[in-house]
């Protein structure tokens, strides 16, 4: 991102005060994600909008004063445990004064800022201490789902199955996109059937998530963070520690139950038999075990869950996955593995960001702020193809209507 | 057991070594299981026997000529990796030499061996150069399978449910045992769907099983044993070093999802963020970190593929359980909190044996011995009601015709 800063290992935007509009917290159990809205070009009055069939996902209603504004939404994240980054960071660039006047918008004078996540309640008496902010508090659930289905529908070339090492992007339907689970893997891990714009219903989930990887992976290796986790994982060798097929079977296959010599009998089985003590292991060939072991864990979970409900499209989102190769690919051969090839994996670009985005979408619904912004899915607003798995943006527009 | 010795560390059981008839074994990844039978009283002949229709799960067909002998089956276990104390102990016992001439069975010259389990192809040179043992591979599913339909029918509070610390004994209606899901615990875990004699499929599986928990927990903990690390898990607190709800909602509950605060949304999640080493931490609250992570685990895939095909009855095998209170308590709460009370986990008091037992079963299949052993599975034959984590034996009868 041109002119950043960087301070304390935070990339600092270099957006101008004035420009900042909205902004939306998710604070989970290991990281805050923050996206905020800064209005980056000139205002477009557009009054001759006649289309109102649009879905209420974040597109025009055919209002006659509705006013657009380019701009970019970014995304940025802070570890829980540093919470005082966050909230300098939110306090240096006043993100928290909502609302810009010469865009349109009104100011509130209530400093509420829509939050999800469990910090938004674990938090909500600091935040206000700190900073004067009233956390306005979003269910979790609902804004994994609503940040998911704005990406989804809104955002061309947002999904996508990752198989043999290519990402080949997926035309989403939106006219096709529901029934579909959403998998979100953050400390742990929610499964959620989504059946529509707010129609959706936890059904499943497992503790064994991205907390696990990083907790277990501290203690394992002593790593210093959770993208050097990855990369040990990414240099090592999993048959080191697991007992594969083949460890049992003399080097033999067990094809009679569609397990060939290299499938995983038993993660870190070999570690029993071996003489060897924790230090004797390479972190590297650790850190693989353990990426492989909770990949294909939740892999293997959600497809069973779609399976239950029917459901034929499984995305994956949250910030374990961070677009990292081999995690994709275990989950993809997981599922691949255990529907018969018959279900595929999709993966979204902005992965770690869909409860902050589902919270950002929330404001449209306060009532003293009832006609805000409305995040515009038009192709005309593309996103930058990249990866979101640090601080990045999206370009778009947004609609305010008075 | 009485006047067993004991020899590095192994219980050598006291019988009589012309008394020997059958061996059985299954060679895990990580443990061997031996089942052999031994006469210890008198043979009764009896030709009165009328009843024809008893089924093939060891039970009488009525021959005219058949003898029944009393005994005991004896259960013993051994570590993989240390094969040469197993082959000591077959050999030292003469557990090879098939058949007792005074008890009517026909001695074999061939010095075969029903065996089942990847060991059973890997190490059948193994035991052909040390014993002169031919391995008679029997596949570990169907062993598996064959063990358990025999316990459930034959043995008289062979299963129970284990809630809030108490074990509730089942009745088990033969009529009304299938379909079952079989859910062994070994190194890693399989799932098998039951729906009679010989009549099966490994519907599912996890590699995150027996071995996990020993293999992740030796090198967290440095335990020196299986059972080291289980007593460690009793003594511990999970909460040290798990995330639970309440860690992110900040003491709330989360039941809007049916999550109480004391729920884990992390495994080992807490690790993270907290400043601590490994050697920081309490090797008991790791331990118990680990087996809640793992037994949690398997109630949850478990409950799934229940769920998916329909049944109602969840038997979990294995090793792994070693009858161990906290062990069973998360299966069962893992399994009721899933199906939302619907499904009831049960287990199985001879669990570590399924696959031995399912391979001695397979000795009246044999051709060139077609009427040999059968287990009596009769109520006069009652085990002792006792558990089975170590050696043990179950009185019995075995019926020979010619």
């Amino acid at each position: 991102m041109e002119g950043d800063t960087i301070h304390k290992g935070i990339t600092f935007v270099n957006s101008p005060v004035d420009e900042i509009s909205h902004l939306a917290l998710d604070i989970g159990g290991t990281l805050i994600k923050l996206v905020y809205f800064s209005a980056s070009r000139e205002q477009i009055v557009d009054k001759t909008q006649t289309n109102s069939s649009r879905d209420s996902n974040g597109v025009s209603n055919g209002s006659k004063d509705r006013r657009l504004i380019n701009g970019k939404l970014y995304f940025i994240k802070f570890e829980t445990s540093k919470i005082n980054e966050c909230l300098d960071f939110i306090s240096s660039k006043q993100l928290h004064y909502r609302g810009v006047q010469h865009c349109g918008f009104p100011i509130s004078d209530k400093n509420i800022i829509k939050a999800t996540g469990g910090g938004a309640f674990k938090f909500a008496d600091l935040f206000k201490e700190k900073l004067g902010i009233s956390l306005d508090k979003v269910d979790e659930m609902s804004s994994l789902v609503s940040g998911a289905n704005f990406l989804l529908k809104a955002v061309p070339s947002e999904a996508f199955t990752y198989v043999n090492g290519q990402r080949n992007y997926a035309q989403i339907d939106n006219n096709d996109l529901y029934p579909y689970l959403l998998v979100n893997i953050g400390s742990g891990v929610s499964m959620i059937k989504v059946d529509g714009d707010g129609k959706f219903e936890r059904v499943s989930g497992t503790s064994v998530g991205g907390g696990t990887f990083w907790g277990l992976g501290k203690l394992l290796t002593k790593c210093k963070s959770f993208d050097d986790l990855l990369e040990m994982s990414h240099q090592g060798n999993n048959r080191v520690i697991d007992m594969l097929v083949g460890d049992i079977y003399g080097g033999m296959d067990y094809l009679k139950i569609g397990l060939t010599s290299t499938a995983i009998a038993s993660s870190f089985g070999k570690a029993v038999s071996e003489d060897k003590e924790l230090e004797e292991y390479q972190p590297e060939d650790v850190a693989r075990s353990l990426l492989r072991m909770i990949s294909n864990n939740i892999g293997q979970i959600a497809y069973l869950n779609a399976l239950r409900f029917g459901l034929k499209k499984i995305f994956f989102g949250g910030f374990f996955i961070r677009g990292h190769a081999y995690t994709m690919d275990t989950i993809s051969v997981a599922v691949d593995f255990w529907s018969k090839g018959e279900a595929k994996a999709m993966f979204l670009r902005h992965e770690g960001f869909l409860g902050a985005l589902g919270a950002f979408m929330n404001y449209q619904l306060v009532e003293e702020f009832p006609k805000s912004v409305r995040l515009m899915g038009e192709k005309n607003c593309d996103p930058h193809v990249e990866d979101l798995n640090d601080n990045g943006t999206i370009e778009c527009c947004v609609q305010a209507t008075s």
